[in-house]
């Protein structure tokens, strides 16, 4: 049985044994992965100014501290929306100039990634990507923050030999990120794996966020699993808000409100504060 | 896409649409379902009366309000120790009597049924028969509360069809226990699914609770799971406490010490509260 | 890695190392696990008299050896047709007396076992039941034939432990099923793991056969698959053949005619001569 | 249920509805999806010039008909050896002059698309990068055949859809691969998916093949699962072949020798013969 082991050799820049400390990595005033929980909210797609612009002002009002929103988006059919790409950017730009908000969102390709070092704050590797070699390892040259979401199928070791590709170029400001994994329920997109938390935090000393709207699919599933995922030990979220989710260009069944999103920062304060964490 | 939705008709016992209030389950002065979580904690197996009335002392004094032991084991090998059968039920009763804590443990032939409406508070229907449906026919039969373990690829529909079918012999008294799923992911024993408490609160009516031992396979994942599932709105827990892990007779990987066990009741009070329920 | 390893200690009496020969369970004229192909054909459920004995007559003249249909029924709903039960095993006596094909059908509950030991010839235990240990030792302490499904999330190596069950017991009659395990996919019921086939020929001694219907759920892929099987190494195939899919009153979607049978038959021959077994 | 359905709309380029007939895609003398089996094999990685040039020729005398051989190895960690690159290219070519067999290999990075172009004969995109869109886009807008490999958690439907990717920029000669999906079992590397076969040649128009190598990950499987691909109906393989396995750089475990390969080859060509197939 390799229960609790590894099975293959080889971490050593996020291995916790030889860096016991628990990694902290400062964005302005933000610094994730210390005391403070980190709320990553916005959009799944950004779609117009006004829509960007409005949730990010509502989901600042509310405690977020970055905002998403995808721009490069990878879709499983040709045929969906595939975001606004760089008009994209240019709104996440306003809507952080307006807010102060700093800007999380993916990268899909190397063409992007001089104007991703200029625009945007924390660069998303998406799950699908989390085996790309050739993308983990240019984001690895750079000093920009990477948020490392795991892949749908990945291993617990998997995931951490990825990060382990970017370390190794020298970037060490890499947040990870569990995002649910592909299972045999149906009822739910994916089954939210809360026990990587404290796996991953136990193995490697980075950062470990978790992102309840992809990992149920379900709006309503996102206010118990984000307490629940502070509760496990979590460094924070990233939660998909929408103005009007009902009309919204992707994702719409798995994104909550901006009032609903209020209302979880409520209640995730005080599971914050059992845990000597500050939100 | 079925996201969200159940695929075949047929809930109607189980079904909230049709029961809107909670269901709770009154054993005793405990009330499963209720405001009070509901903690069943002791050994994997019973294997004398020092260790299990030892046990079931210490557990006690830290406030958990069942104990569990086994004593008729389902083990992958027939080489593996089975339990210690009818006299294992013996030395739950010395427990029960010393400690006035109600007994839950696991019936897995028609046989002993008798034996167990006599000695046991709590009939556990274990993950592998899950399915067993002459055995689950049958506890309908009786009014003795049935805790129903989640099996290891059941999704949440067939899990609750198995409640179903329980429930339409006339047995009412069903707890359900999520306690893990199989996955890909070997670093664990399960994963843990703590999103099927609230969709199993949403769609039924009846208590729920999760069982981090068996979910997670390592003692040190029980603690931040156990108070997950708490967050995530279990309605209690079922945790593997051993006095002597190292030498349990099986899985004492994933049992915690008493000690241990004290102190995890302290910090679930603090979110148990958070949640307005009482520990 | 354990790739290629067996994680537990244990297997003895299935074990291959200390039985180099392949066994063989001789039922009438048929030798399973020998040079000939078994062929085991019949409806999902036993309906009516003159279902049984029409797809009885047909499926022999095609060439099967052995005649399935369920009357004790494992249905995920309680609410799903349950089987005829006794009268389901009185008409496929009938059948039986009709064309000489020798019975095969499930056992759920040790209630029937008499029963079963008196006008069965080879007792099938389904996959919810492959871990209802006291169901395997009962079936163990008897001679006749059992036929053992794989559960849905099992290993190969608690595939094996089941069988191990049972022949610790005394029974050495068992025949292993491979019917598809339970993934992520969902066009297909299940994942039909044709690679189990020579794994538990090589770890094993005994007779492996594959059940093409339960591991696609889809008609149109029977053939392909029982072709695969036999190129694969199988002993032998369990197929559901109903004379009218659309209106069976189970499983009509994974059914084939007993027209499309009868070519299975002529492609599975062409086949079997190139492995140099007998059809 | 959707169960022998698509969930998503949007199959058009790759749909069999709307382009009936087979497609073939033809490569020098060789016609991949026609009546002739394709018989792709070499080494997991090109190690040196006379171990590639060694194995070509072999596995030509033995009947391949296109030489495989990792330049670019997308590797889980960091620390495993990564391929010759562009070195690797110029063995292989060399192998090429020498046997006339043509070359497939992984294409990772657009950086090195070009070089592809002009000394590639069949473009492979591994599983890590099915869903790499980019990728994909850029590999649709070239007319180089592409030979598209499986997630490892790929559903059918995904699967396809990336197909559709490549197509919908132009380029029509995509073959599909199943390799194999990640699954609960851990006895085997992956579950080789063989009923995808048949649905993948139903609901699209294009070339599948199998591979059994990364299907299994075990040598002695190869044979077995190769004779059943053959038998549900795949038009060709994809094995990877050693002359010394024991110390190849990587895979060894699964790859077979080259004197295992010849007897291979003999025992395919009467499968091959029963399915009215050319090898």
């Amino acid at each position: 049985m390799n229960r609790g082991k590894l099975m293959e050799i080889g971490l050593n820049k996020v291995n916790r044994n030889l860096h016991p400390i628990n990694s902290t990595i400062n964005i302005g005033e933000n610094s994730i992965g210390s005391n403070n929980i980190t709320i990553i909210a916005g959009p799944c797609s950004v779609e117009s100014e006004e829509q960007i612009v409005n949730i990010a002002e509502r989901v600042k009002a509310s405690g977020a501290t970055f905002l998403r929103g995808g721009v490069f988006k990878p879709r499983t059919s040709p045929y969906s929306f595939q975001g606004l790409g760089e008009n994209g950017l240019e709104l996440l730009k306003i809507a952080k100039e307006k807010t102060g908000l700093p800007i999380v969102t993916e990268l899909m390709s190397l063409e992007y990634l001089d104007m991703f070092l200029e625009d945007v704050d924390v660069i998303q590797i998406g799950a699908r990507n989390m085996q790309n070699y050739p993308l983990l390892k240019e984001v690895g040259k750079i000093k920009k923050p990477v948020l490392l979401k795991r892949g749908m199928s990945a291993t617990i070791e998997e995931f951490l030999m990825a990060a382990e590709y970017i370390m190794l170029e020298g970037n060490e400001n890499v947040i990870l990120c569990e995002r649910g994994i592909r299972t045999f329920e149906r009822y739910t997109r994916n089954t939210l794996d809360l026990s990587a938390v404290p796996i991953l935090k136990k193995l490697s000393h980075l950062p470990v966020i978790v992102d309840p709207s992809h990992g149920t699919g379900l709006w309503w599933l996102v206010e118990p699993l984000s307490k629940a995922a502070i509760a496990v030990g979590a460094d924070g979220l990233i939660i998909e808000v929408h103005n009007d989710p009902l009309n919204a260009r992707c994702d719409g069944e798995q994104s909550i409100t901006t009032g609903r999103f209020q209302k979880l920062m409520e209640s995730l304060k005080l599971i914050a504060k059992v845990e000597n964490k500050i939100l």
